[in-house]
């Protein structure tokens, strides 16, 4: 059996040196954008349109969508709720379309639309995800989000995790210093991993807008099975 | 007294967002431009004029000047000499003038040319630079040059050991998540630094290439105490 390429890339800023037409992209965004989507294909959303900008965001709350949308962790005016995975409930998003802009977890998945798969990874779909992408024929490529192009560590050692998995599966290979390093990372961390993302500066920001009562749900495994794919612009459950 | 702000970039492609003028920059190319930038200072080179394009770097050879220049590993074949420090002896570059011409390590120099300081880091002139980045009053980014833009392990691993040395002096607090991890990664490579670089990418180019011969002395502390500083375009001895 061939062993498929797996890479890591901490940054959208880096992405132009990764992308590859050909490979599945898994978007991680920890803190909070990946843990909200796919808590709400938990909770039988239907579809979600991201969105990268204000205007469009506002643009669509104007078509009549219900609207997500946060800057820098705070609610635009505008919308119905913001970035926490605990405003994506059955009750308000159920059925529903929900259109979706975030300072960092949107724009990447717009950059990586022409590769042959975009998925959304987090720590609540891991066993299923790691399962699909070991069954694809496909070089993966993990993109963390990260925060306005800075590497962020919460994304990297998820990122980690994620490649341990699929290295042990003995399905791939390790083509790129990043997933050695984000491995390392996860070694470090699993152990301990809420202390270990204390150090993290997203942690920090959000405990300073009292946010943070989500950290630990966020990086709690497997809460579902469901894996969020991009098709035409939109993210349905796969 | 006021701690000084300390990040570190693992990539020109985020430079960016860490770009800040009132800065001091250290360069990161450990394998190996800015090993063999400091190899060719402690070697007596009276100036280094950094050339970012292969075409720049052909009209400084029609000029006279001794040029250095490689591209992926290897020498252009213009150029007077490759990448390898073991080129820059003082036979060969005491007293001249050398215009230099690398993959990774030249055009970050262009990029960072505003801030308030660009000098060269490398673990040859590791405790030299750190004494002098504790003695100036200004935030410090480490930027690691990488390779096309990606993620390199070896330059994240001494851009770690940098920071854990000048987060010990107690004049500088961690503001970003890459020193978190870089210093992580310092931490897990310390104590069998080549052993643990085996796994980076650029170790192998350069082994494939029968170019690894020194691998070894760009890991080596402390062989000068020359740091090479950017002035008006060319590097100088501090």
């Amino acid at each position: 059996m061939t062993q498929k390429s797996l890479e890591i890339c901490f940054s959208p800023a880096i992405f132009g040196a990764h992308a590859d037409k050909d490979a599945v992209v898994v978007v991680i965004d920890i803190l909070r954008a990946t843990s909200s989507i796919c808590t709400a294909f938990a909770n039988g959303v239907r579809e979600i349109i991201p969105v990268a900008t204000v205007e469009e965001a506002r643009e669509m709350k104007g078509k009549g969508y219900l609207l997500a949308a946060e800057r820098d962790g705070y609610i635009l005016d505008f919308a119905d709720f913001g970035n926490s995975p605990f405003n994506f409930t059955r009750e308000k998003v159920g059925g529903k379309v929900v259109a979706y802009s975030t300072t960092n977890g949107t724009g990447i998945m717009k950059m990586a639309s022409d590769c042959s798969a975009v998925v959304i990874g987090s720590y609540l779909n891991f066993d299923a995800l790691c399962r699909w992408l070991e069954e694809q024929d496909r070089k993966v490529i993990i993109v963390c989000a990260g925060w306005k192009s800075r590497f962020s560590l919460e994304d990297a050692v998820c990122a980690g995790a994620i490649a341990e998995k699929l290295l042990e599966s003995g399905r791939f290979e390790a083509a790129c210093d990043s997933v050695h390093a984000a491995t390392d990372l996860w070694k470090m961390a699993k152990g301990d991993l809420l202390g270990y993302i204390e150090k993290a500066a997203q942690r920090s920001r959000l405990r300073d807008k009292g946010l943070d009562d989500c950290i630990g749900y966020c990086h709690t495994f497997n809460v579902t099975d469901v894996i969020p794919v991009l098709r035409n612009g939109k993210l349905v459950a796969l």
